[in-house]
């Protein structure tokens, strides 16, 4: 049976490419789990489990893909880009990647950052002798900086989750839970065609906590309520967030969330290629510290953002990392007042040759609902 | 402000039970990151990202908790469990823990099985003299009996299942994709409280692909269709499968259905105090292997159910570990006929002291749909 080469030639591309950084970087082979790395490299979204499912890819020559028996169906229209070794449900699978890594031979051997421990320690167990090493910058290298398809997918996925943001705020609040009035936002970002990735809401004192758990609080009269959601398009993510306020607020919230906006916009303004990362967090932290909330601001500025949800590059403090066309980070600066409010707006950024565009149109203007 | 020690008693506990376990097998400590590992030990369902968050639990004395300075407002009601050690933005936590591990001395560090590997890499870089292990077993040892509040969670998480189950299968599936007939199932199964876990959908052919990814096939008259999912009560999961046919079935679907299902409960049969994980698994394979099928049942017949979907005990050949009274494990024998078609039953199983109860309640008999 004939396979149908034109789908697998972007993978063919890619485990090409990182071929190169191993060769750049003298790594003599990276084993990627299953992961948003394995699903870059080879179109394969594999399920993370207690078997080890394992792409074994040397510097040079044909990679290998190890497999339960059970799980190899799903591998079948890949077998021209990697040799497909399968093991039973009896059999020891560190010592059937020991057999396909040791033919590739060579000394170290990196690991993608989200294989679980207990697969490295057997791994290490089993091969002795080795030297191990994160694969975090040879993947990295490759997906930082996204292609045209990618960018594509990230800017639909950005539009239908503010689409389902603009329907989501003509509706009242007050009296939902958290849990509910987030629910309600997932169902209309899902009926856009997206795959419910994450939900933060966090109402009244919770918005001052920046990773709340979205919980069965009351949302009221008088809270600030952070949204913080996304979704998947063919597993590129959307990741976004706006600021309510159920009622009229007082002053000092209106003052707050024209600073944040202003970092927001003051970050944005400061990506273009060739601009250390740090420096689009020194360019929202600068503002917010400039307007006595410095202490306040509890995180970076952001994120990349693709097959994951917080991937490389971080704008974060000590990051010299340059930008560069293609890169697509979140700008989300927050003040957060511990026992009162916080406020956040996210949006998702991709880094052009003429500097910053943003993905996302959802409103950004202080919205006060019911 | 008084902290409700009642709450975390049960925590306490665990902790103190772990800490018997490191002296048993001379570990002296353990580092569990963010996993129903974390969970069972502290109650914490922490989100697994880039940010390193981590349990050190040393063989004597307190635990402490590493954590991002933003995600430390959620640990506020574990801090008579645990002292809290944060991180900031631009500090290494690798440095935090090895300060943190290092003060409690000793050797040997076990790690969590879920814990990400660029964490491992960077604790073995950081930490280095130290001999790694892992905290499987250390693990399982408490989480693979359920106490009765667990077993409680298990019970009625199947229950609330098969009751989706009983009024999905009232419907026709003709016409019908997988995605579409999988979306309706966990509906059901979310509205009688249960949080969606995993699903699969198999349909026709599909169906002899035991981890089938649920795609866009539509299920048509003739089908085999498997439906794999389940939900999770307070985390704790529900895993059940059934196989209907759509219009009447030819002899061998009746045949191989009927064989299925005589494995199914000839496995329930075997579960004892006592017995060894392995021998649930023969007492499937041989009915199975008896009538000409041995080569077609490709998995294991079960698996460990809590916290985690899979998790241990595995009912797997060469696993001679004894059952013991509050093991919960899958009873799943599947026969899968490639090109064709496969079936597979599934239900959660308690090993009491007089032997096996079936967890789930849903109708096994074969169920024609339209």
């Amino acid at each position: 049976m004939a396979t149908d080469t034109t789908a697998t030639a972007p993978y063919r591309e890619r485990l090409r490419r990182v071929q190169e950084e191993l060769e750049r970087r003298q790594i003599d082979q990276i084993l990627v789990g299953p992961s948003p790395d394995l699903r870059y490299l080879t179109g394969y979204d594999a399920h993370t489990s207690e078997r080890l499912s394992l792409l074994v890819l040397p510097r040079t020559g044909k990679p290998s893909y190890v497999v339960p028996t059970l799980e190899a169906p799903l591998l079948a229209n890949l077998r021209d880009l990697l040799d497909i070794q399968t093991w039973s449900e009896t059999e020891a699978p560190a010592a059937v990647v020991a057999e396909v890594a040791g033919t590739g031979g060579g000394r170290t051997v990196a690991v993608s950052d989200q294989l679980w421990s207990v697969f490295l320690l057997r791994l290490q167990e089993t091969m002795p002798g080795k030297s191990w090493c994160s694969g975090s910058e040879t993947m990295a290298a490759l997906r930082m900086r996204k292609d045209e398809r990618e960018v594509g997918l990230l800017r639909e996925a950005a539009h239908r989750t503010d689409d389902a943001w603009e329907e989501f705020v003509r509706q009242p609040l007050s009296g939902q839970t958290e849990t509910e009035a987030m629910r309600r936002l997932q169902a209309l970002t899902e009926a856009r065609g997206l795959r419910a990735a994450f939900g933060i809401c966090a109402s009244g004192p919770n918005s001052a906590s920046p990773h709340h758990h979205t919980g069965d609080r009351v949302i009221e009269q008088g809270d600030a309520v952070v949204f913080d959601w996304g979704g998947t398009l063919d597993g590129y993510h959307s990741d976004v967030t706006r600021t309510v306020h159920v009622g009229a607020p007082d002053d000092e919230f209106r003052r707050v969330y024209a600073i944040v906006l202003a970092a927001n916009q003051a970050a944005l303004d400061a990506v273009r290629p060739g601009v250390a990362c740090e420096e689009i967090d020194r360019a929202a932290r600068s503002l917010i510290a400039a307007e006595g909330y410095g202490d306040a601001f509890l995180h970076r500025v952001g994120h990349g953002l693709g097959l994951d949800v917080h991937e490389e590059p971080y704008l974060v403090s000590g990051n010299r990392l340059p930008l560069a066309p293609g890169m697509v980070v979140s700008d989300e600066p927050g003040i957060y007042l511990e026992g009162r409010f916080g406020i956040r707006i996210e949006d998702a950024v991709v880094c052009l040759d003429q500097g910053g565009e943003r993905l996302n149109e959802a409103n950004r203007e202080l919205t006060i609902v019911d």
